[in-house]
């Protein structure tokens, strides 16, 4: 990957022309089954584009409780794209809404001036409040029907889509069938260090590149960091061997009396009676992992060792680092 | 009330120094437990101020499901505050969270910097999504004392405040003890034609005084509207009378079998099969009633005639407006 | 003017029933030459949410050097509305700028992605910190041209346009010849306690109503308020006589040495060696003015009794308030 | 530099501990006269954080007309960062205001409360659209004690310090002086792909972190873009020649008529007749260059040729992209 990125050739992106940068952005678009797609510095930035282009002013939009738009970016769904949130249950299972729960939450379209207005559905696909749990395609679609029976649009924050599609064995693009948006990552499980996409319409593509710029996320050789997003892409399918890793790395805490679901992907959480305490006993170990819903949480990804597993797991076994 | 606008004494209230104005806002502070206090065009505006004083971009907040902030303010709470909203169930009763949630939801202060931070809890005494349902003093107090726990302030929508003294019995500042801000309005059941407050600090004040211009909220000769609103202070005892009448009307409603349950203030919430054939026929009889929570929700005002209430309940029955 | 506020039917206008202000709406819309008209607490209201519905993020617009929409209303234009200013010289006379000005303002409507885009055209007849000067109907006629040449819209803050009306001997139409909105005020020289009005096409109001509810503007009651704006509507053309009381000002300041050119309107812009030690003596006097421009900004109205411009005189000569 | 990209050393920088980036932030902000330093991706977001951190809502800013904040940045000053511009002209020298406009345009900080507050300073050194233009020290420290004395806070947009700092010969902290903060840019002039950064005092750091996680600015491995910002950072005095080339290129315009001044670092502004027929010619010679402050602008970096220039001018001379 740092070969590709070494030797990637560029040209300043700001002005509309470095060439790897939109090789990745329309490679990306055909893979994430959308006309048109943006690079983006951050997952953030892309979740955050495409909410600011969808909502008006005070609009509501549902997202799943937890969700990384709620949760995970400092509010700015509300205060910056301007939507008032409310959350949905995960009632069909960890990280999947019912389709019945998007109508109910949509309300009336034809309500009176006063009224908020509901015009957004976000979902999550892998969810990673709820451990990476997947979304598989007829409920997604089922999910889709249900939001634009109500005239609502659709963005998908698929940070982690790559990991739903190999879980599930299905490209990617059965995953974003009916969407307005999605964004998708290539710097988390795929390991590339800078990156990520927003995709769409042409239009909604257009429209986004000049949000980008606003936010400051328009940067000039960014063809060094799309080789390495083009390196990530050729690699979606190694994921299966991570998923693998984290299903050892569940069962082995499993056998230490730990709390731990088998996990759909790349990210194992883990109840313990102190969520501290655990947190800080794992970093004396020179293991990183983060709280979250409550749990340790660890994510693996394609560059861990593939000893990694079983290294961690002798470490937490034994009380040492070494 | 008319008269009392009629021979109002004004002076322009934008360079500050309409003495009606002035008048009711010192008393309003005075009633509300407050150091100052400021007119404001609506209650939706007072709570706005609030919020966007409190609230920096992004921050979190918690309000009860269903809050007047979170569904009928057009999403300002969130667009124009900043805020991102978490709601709290009604644990404890009909408009009342209690305060291990609180707690809960505040989550740690300390957290990372890229961390969503909790700042603001925000009530609402009466309730209205809840029927107008009371919060009383020492559960008021707990909550407020949860919130200070955590670093929260806390804003009171208190825009019917003056139902849930009467209610309980106490004199309204019983109800705002600890909170950073209140709001109140007098246009409600009160009956004046137009004007709210939000009370707090001096500090707090100066700068709502600011905000409100900000927002257009700055009126010229505004002593005619507060003249109205002095009247309306002097005849809170009177809503023991109309939560009387509103009781009455629940009574009867149950008799014809409708899902009522008694009324604690003057707001009653009736279940029906089908909530727009209901409201449909209900205006054909010449009564007003909005939806509210999936209900029908009537509110009934000091100014009703005595007999509004068995007029009502006969033209229920009888089927016919005459 | 009280008593028809005394007497006025009402309703609660937040559900748009109230019938003395939809009165005064459909009065103001055709006076204004517009199909329908929102009535608004506030001027700095009306012109509030013309800017924010006709400006998206990060537009530019065009406003006269000193205009109130810059200078007056707490930059509610660019944090609440998004838009960024380019302010525009009166190189036409006071007031005014020129047709060529605004088309080099404008810039190019086409050029890429990362540059700024000029939207909207903000006049003001008659200009507060000009002076209260007019700007006659083939001036305006010759800037919305221009406007309408680069594809901009067109609002004008006509808060003092009745005075731009009689002192020109024109209807207030004529001067909104081609405008997208325009905003007029009742409680200034015409006397209403409070109150204004933005006006345009139907679908503009449509969307302005919910604006207003979003700021806090719906009010319930109204038409207390809207009886006293209809009032000042049937007394437009008393202006006339403020207007020559205006002059007679102008001339005795200048018989006293003061800097002051003669009126257009209700506003006397007097120079003076030190102008706040001038506005301390004033205020000694028992006499009102506020700095403007640099300059004693004295403002009449219609309900100052017809000897307060030689009362004040007088004053001002002795050196007395007696 | 694309081998110091390539085996530079990374970590996830979003929580923080990606060395190569902390390197870069310390001996930025050690460079930049501060305390400390974030890493952004583009000097847009640079200024944006610290304009939002500095300004509150409706807060006036004065900038110099053309500024890179206010004609470049999409407007985000005003809509996002919340200020109102006040434009300041370049009447000391190109890109330079004078310290008694920058006390007048400030105003009264004691104003009653609904007034205009103006509260920071924008600089801009070089300055872009006055072609490149610096400001010396002692103007820049006059213009900074204006702002103190006026109480107003200092911002920086130094994209182009180091040019500023080589053309004058002194170190870039002479021209930080008294600022709160500052911007610089790695990804023009000095040849760096990607990256930017913000200086300023601990507290201002801390903030701007997370604003700038709020924007979507947040990268994981940064570390491979610091590498390279570290590496044009050890470049700076190749800028000398830079200018030495930009000052051959126009001589060599001057002589085929063009209406060229000397430039001060690498920006060239050309006047021709017509700029649109100008750029396309050039365009068709291979010449890359822009359109600015109405005048073609070419703009020089570090890394073309020892040729380019003579190179340019022949094609100019001979029509011919050969």
């Amino acid at each position: 990957m740092r070969s590709a990125m070494a030797s990637a050739e560029v040209a300043d992106n700001v002005i509309d022309t470095d060439p790897t940068v939109r090789a990745l952005e329309q490679r990306a678009a055909k893979v994430l089954g959308q006309a048109d797609a943006l690079w983006t510095p951050s997952g953030t930035m892309a979740n955050l584009i495409a909410l600011s282009l969808h909502l008006k002013r005070g609009d509501r939009f549902l997202a799943t409780r937890g969700a990384h738009v709620l949760n995970n970016e400092l509010g700015s769904a509300a205060w910056l794209a301007g939507g008032m949130p409310e959350p949905l249950e995960h009632d069909a299972g960890p990280g999947r809404p019912t389709p019945e729960a998007v109508e109910m939450a949509a309300g009336m379209a034809d309500g009176p001036y006063y009224t908020l207005r509901t015009t957004l559905l976000c979902l999550e696909n892998t969810h990673n409040a709820a451990g990476g749990a997947v979304t598989p395609p007829h409920e997604h679609a089922q999910l889709v029907a249900a939001a634009r029976d109500k005239g609502l649009k659709v963005h998908l924050d698929g940070a982690r889509l790559w990991h739903a599609a190999v879980a599930l064995g299905v490209p990617p693009a059965a995953l974003t069938v009916g969407v307005d948006s999605v964004s998708a990552c290539f710097s988390k499980g795929l390991g590339a260090p800078v990156g990520s996409v927003v995709a769409g319409s042409a239009e909604f593509v257009k429209r986004a590149r000049r949000m980008r710029q606003m936010l400051g996320g328009g940067v000039r050789q960014g063809g060094i960091l799309a080789a390495a997003c083009l390196v990530a892409l050729d690699r979606v399918s190694d994921l299966a061997e991570t998923h693998e890793a984290a299903r050892r790395l569940a069962a082995g805490l499993n056998e230490f009396g730990w709390e731990v679901e088998t996990p759909q992907t790349n990210i194992v959480l883990a109840g313990v009676p102190d969520l501290r305490m655990a947190l800080d006993h794992l970093g004396t170990l020179g293991i990183l992992a983060l709280p979250m819903s409550g749990k340790v949480r660890f994510v693996l990804h394609r560059d861990l060792a593939s000893t990694a597993v079983e290294d961690a797991l002798r470490r937490i076994k034994t009380g040492s680092a070494a």
